[in-house]
């Protein structure tokens, strides 16, 4: 079994994205956890570019990794200079990494018009600043920017570079796919040609402008490419760098590549959502592997099959990133995937019931009129146990009154809400504030019920979507709004539908606290 | 030039993802513009499976679509019955579509455990279901189910099941990587395998369950696929479809392959972020190719080499798709975005005027707010009137309250607004009903205004949309209206951001109010 390097630059790479900033401390948490997962080299930054980086370099030190290699990254010296005096090179020495990687330009056009240079120049330029970061780094790779823009253009002159990289005894070359535009069939190719003539160790940097990424660095390993670079989560400039989350299981499962261990493997889940919750972006619930919805079934044929034989409609066992498999409700659902649903939450159905068709009936008609229950599980199982008679009323809502109220042309409306509840025979009357309507409400349905039930006090409003449905009537349309809620371990979602936004709110707000107070009874 | 002809699956594969829910009305729509980008096919839904698509079927049938053939889903016979009485059959052909596709099963375990038949009767049941289907439709193909996987278990078996196809003279065979756990290398083997046994066209049927989607099916066109099978924005359970969005402008631009027109695809991005706005789902920034962040660069190294020569960072002229080149660091095309717009309006702006830059530092930060000025040039309009002092104040409102009363528990609750407005001298105190807050609002506003300008009756409101960002806060998030107005001649839109729905949408209102005062007196 081959081992293949992987090469993580999302701390690098990764923050050129527009929408993500790391601080030193977020980089050190996620080097730590990548080296827990057995990623061989994490590139911590470009020190001659960023003075934030020269921190990170410094703070890494006092980490006790396991087994990570930390890389500096920098560019070629500039022209007129020597090495030694080179900022940029002086600099990456300083950083006194494990590993330094540099680029270098591949693409004649390039040399000639950004770098404005001979072709030759460039050629030195290369070498001599490889040569002499070998005397200074344990280990020196080199990146070949715009490598395959750069061979389509000049093959020749492409190849010349890489030769000039390997006279300076470079411990491997990355071919880049810098501008993220080539096409696999061409990757292929072109990696076969370079093989003929490179002896050094290669590696691949795939960006994700044709969303080809993670097959082109596949199709690299697959012609004995051993260094795969890429970002957690795909994060990166422009379409992303190639996402080693999607690269990892596809090695290690589908090509009995080995390079991080099993049991670190099952860790990719946790590794992948802890950096989507560092760097402040939601997670993609439809990401490869890792996604909430990666294993998640919908449309009734499959079901059925899927409790039976798992592996003929899963390309791999979920466990095996730390995931798993999950059932949806929805209206394409056979009679299997409610049937399904309702044995999770230990409600058993007998398909053959009148009182199942009832409710599959149900479910539908509310669907056609704009209930969607995906995303909203917590309201299909109040309504499950409403039809089955295992609801319980813990409170009566006995009205309530929204006002929001703007005076004068420059001022914000103020919002304010009434409720009247009332929990056994004891009635609770009172008012709340809020930033609009929905929100004021939101504060007076549980300033009102938190004195009845103070583990109330526990449901936050994690999330809130409203959409119009259908959009031919102006503000008369109904309107659909969606939930999501979380309490200390669990999150749920809940939905109303409406042609009055205010009613919408109040039903999956309401639904909201209806399954928390559920939940909480079963545990006791 | 040859000749690849798009499947798209959106409206039926698509929506089996776990947050997507269509209307029918919403399929309608979406067809609409599938039709006018060039799609040649437009899979509608399973009549079979879902009563909704039976709708879809009959709608479709008014609309005069240019070009695009609708196709119905559905599966191969069942085991114990003959294709006439064969209620899945039946339905299809009830569908009256331009094509039929039906899925039937490829792999022997599949078979034997799914369907629990022999493999001989499988092939019964595919050659008959489509030799029966042949005769009731113009069109039909056979979607291989599983065959990639299929292949790799049983070669022998799956070819079989091809042929079976091949004999009743489909009129195109689609290997689907149903699991989407396909390699793209794999991909390729298979398919050049498949061709030299199989002399009836192929399709393509690619799952992102391994990212590779987009990749497995530009293999399949290399090798001489003709039908090319995805959804747009790559929509579809778990991880998705082949995103239809980089298929496109892959084939044509690098793998020179006709499938849409130039112009048709410089409408790719509106598409897609129609699509998006349809399914109530936030667009990817990093899309491949439509997204916001795709040909958006960093500053440092690249700018000036971008703006001499784009095709040295970028691998395809954003224009083609309608997209563009966006540079972060300096907001040189911010301005040069919004002097092109003002420019539109017949409005001058000189790019050094301290007022120009006022307007655009003022813009930006609006936009920073979830201010959306696409869909709302009316709102950017009265903005720059302002800004210019070129606005005139045909009134004032006062003030407003909205009320929104439920009282008793299965009561839908009331909406009642009340409004004070001044015109002159003169003020005008009044109340209004309405089915919700913010069509009580809105009637409240009319009334008031209609009495001192009449023209203002001609106004209706024809599209509300309402989405909330960033989706963090829950209910205390910011809210954005965008409404569409219309009178007999022309449509604007506008729009409004507050945490506060009702001053969102009350803002919205009076921007389309206030447009149509303009507009008439600009007439007179």
């Amino acid at each position: 079994m081959s081992l293949v390097k992987l090469y993580d630059t999302t701390l690098r790479d990764g923050t050129q994205a527009e929408d993500i900033s790391l601080l030193v401390e977020d980089k050190v948490r996620i080097a730590r956890k990548l080296d827990e997962l057995g990623i061989q080299y994490i590139e911590g930054g470009w020190p001659g570019s960023n003075p934030k980086d020269v921190a990170f370099f410094k703070d890494i030190k006092k980490e006790k990794l396991r087994q990570a290699k930390i890389a500096a990254f920098g560019s070629t010296r500039r022209a007129k200079v020597t090495p030694d005096k080179d900022n940029n090179i002086v600099t990456l020495i300083k950083a006194e990494a494990d590993a330094i990687t540099i680029f270098g330009k591949t693409w004649d056009f390039h040399v000639r018009e950004a770098l404005r240079i001979s072709l030759e120049e460039n050629l030195e330029l290369i070498y001599d600043s490889l040569e002499y970061l070998k005397k200074h780094a344990p280990e020196v790779f080199y990146d070949a920017e715009h490598f395959f823009d750069g061979y389509k253009a000049n093959p020749d002159y492409a190849i010349k570079t890489l030769k000039a990289a390997e006279e300076a005894n470079v411990d491997c070359i990355i071919l880049c796919d810098t501008n993220g535009g080539t096409m696999p069939f061409e990757v292929a190719e072109i990696i076969k040609a370079v093989k003929e003539q490179i002896k050094t160790p290669l590696g691949i940097h795939a960006h994700n402008d044709s969303e080809c990424a993670v097959a082109n660095s596949l199709h690299a390993v697959d012609l004995g490419i051993v260094q795969v670079q890429g970002t957690i989560n795909g994060f990166g400039e422009r379409c992303g760098n190639a996402n080693l989350c999607s690269i990892i299981p596809a090695l290690k499962v589908k090509m009995a590549k080995e390079c991080i261990s099993d049991e670190q493997m099952r860790h990719l889940r946790e590794l992948s959502r802890f950096v989507y919750e560092l760097a402040n972006i939601s997670p993609d619930k439809h990401q490869a592997y890792v996604g909430n919805s990666a294993f998640a079934h919908k449309g009734g044929v499959h079901v059925s099959a899927i409790q039976r034989h798992p592996e003929t409609y899963e390309h791999m066992r979920p466990e095996l990133v730390g995931n798993c498999t999950r059932v949806l409700v929805s209206d394409l659902s056979g009679r299997s995937n409610i049937l399904a649903k309702a044995e999770e939450f230990n409600i058993n159905l007998d398909s053959k019931d009148p009182v199942t068709l009832e409710i599959l009936d149900n479910i539908k008609e509310m669907e056609n009129r704009g209930y969607q229950f995906e995303g909203a599980e917590a309201s299909f199982e109040l309504l499950m146990m409403k039809a089955l008679g295992t609801h319980r009323k813990f409170f009566t809502v006995l009205g309530f009154r929204v006002i929001d109220e703007k005076r004068g042309e420059d001022q914000k409306p103020l919002a304010e809400a009434t409720i009247m509840v009332r929990v056994g025979g004891k009635v609770e009357h009172t008012a709340a504030e809020g930033s609009g309507p929905v929100n004021a409400l939101d504060n007076a349905i549980r300033k009102a019920l938190e004195k009845f039930y103070p583990k109330l006090k526990e449901v936050k409003l994690l999330d809130y979507k409203v959409r119009v449905l259908p959009a031919g009537q102006g503000t008369a349309s109904s309107t659909r709004v969606l939930i999501e809620s979380g309490d200390r371990h669990t999150r749920w979602g809940t939905v109303g539908v409406s042609d009055n936004i205010i009613d919408a709110s109040y039903q999956a707000l309401i639904d909201s606290i209806d399954f928390k107070l559920h939940k909480s009874e079963e545990q006791e």
